[in-house]
């Protein structure tokens, strides 16, 4: 246990060193940057390929794309009107870790950008605990998956920045309730800054472009 | 990067001895060993709960169940009559291991059981991993989380022996093609046996009832 407990510990802190470098990077060229984290399924794809369409004629975005197999997202984010976008198969690897973000940046040019995304792989447990360079963290959970997630899974929640409710659509179908979501995320991180969305409807889309226009002016005049 | 793959396989290897040894006692006491592995939120817990009240009458139903934090899902089966069932919380493990079921399995007292389900913790990736002694591994898709899944998650379609299918009464509000699904999941593993099924209206529980009758049947009678 104590062998398994040193190598964690030394695995993320090599993590921490390389996390730092690309922050470094983002800050000096006046990027935002923003870690996508959800259980498989809870719609980034989505709503990445929605943020695209809205605001790649006023801003310049990368994105990466993390997948255990296929670059299925990545093709469905370059479709979506997207110009700077990286796939990442992790090949087995439950979660992005910085060395991977790392090796692709380059491609993605960070000096010609002005949001920088990166879609972790689906999962809502192992991702936490890389940081991979970003500002923040935003959950997604989807109302088809049960509004007891933010306490079975508190690390993802108390390390992320936002949660985006999707699927709001699909609520009267669901034993889902806003509320208890809301209160039971906050109770584990009362500083989360949430958003309740459909990508399907549209509906809430707007106020999620409006945050992430302020987030990209306020890191350019920073 | 040795380091990192030697003490994976001593782990894994150390975790197959102890799989060994569960499934040698629920052997010699002739119980079917189901372990349920999915995203979060695909729907464990509600079938598992509908599948306690169709059988607990003819046929004794131990189950474990696992979470990251919180023991709300054994206390939901508790709740839908379970007598044995016992909670495990990881704290911060991304999946069980055979050391955690080894554990509580003597306050299950397998010689007295028919059938032996183990709901794992909701994560498409890692779970794939550990062998806790099961007959098989029984993976859920609900049909809100797209049906590119089995692609993009290989190693736990292929692990597995039966696929569920669940939220069917979703079905026209998802971009999801049953098709689809079926033939990404069979190109991964051409021996999966498929469910389709919804707790929410109860359409195709029959079916997975009457399967783990025969399942248990064919146990007894091995």
């Amino acid at each position: 246990m104590t062998t398994t407990i040193k190598l964690e510990k030394k695995v993320l802190s090599e993590n921490d060193k390389l996390a730092a470098e690309i922050r470094d990077e983002l800050t000096k060229n006046k990027v935002a940057a923003l870690n996508f984290v959800s259980s498989p399924g809870s719609g980034k794809t989505s709503l990445l390929e929605k943020t695209l369409q809205a605001l790649r004629s006023e801003m310049k975005i990368g994105m990466v794309a993390g997948d255990v197999q296929t670059e299925n997202d990545a093709k469905r984010l370059i479709s979506a009107g997207g110009e700077k976008i990286k796939p990442i198969v992790t090949g087995g690897s439950c979660h992005l870790d910085a060395k991977m973000v790392s090796k692709v940046l380059p491609e993605i040019d960070s000096s010609d950008l002005d949001l920088f995304i990166i879609e972790n792989v689906g999962n809502l447990v192992c991702p936490s605990s890389y940081d991979l360079g970003e500002d923040m963290k935003v959950v997604l959970i989807s109302v088809t998956e049960g509004d007891d997630k933010p306490l079975k899974y508190p690390s993802m929640f108390r390390r992320s920045s936002v949660m985006v409710i999707n699927k709001i659509d699909m609520l009267e179908l669901c034993d889902f309730s806003l509320e208890t979501v809301k209160k039971n995320a906050l109770q584990i991180n009362g500083d989360l800054k949430i958003f309740e969305l459909s990508c399907r409807t549209g509906e809430g889309l707007e106020e999620w472009y409006d945050w992430l226009k302020e987030l990209v002016k306020g890191k350019r005049e920073a």
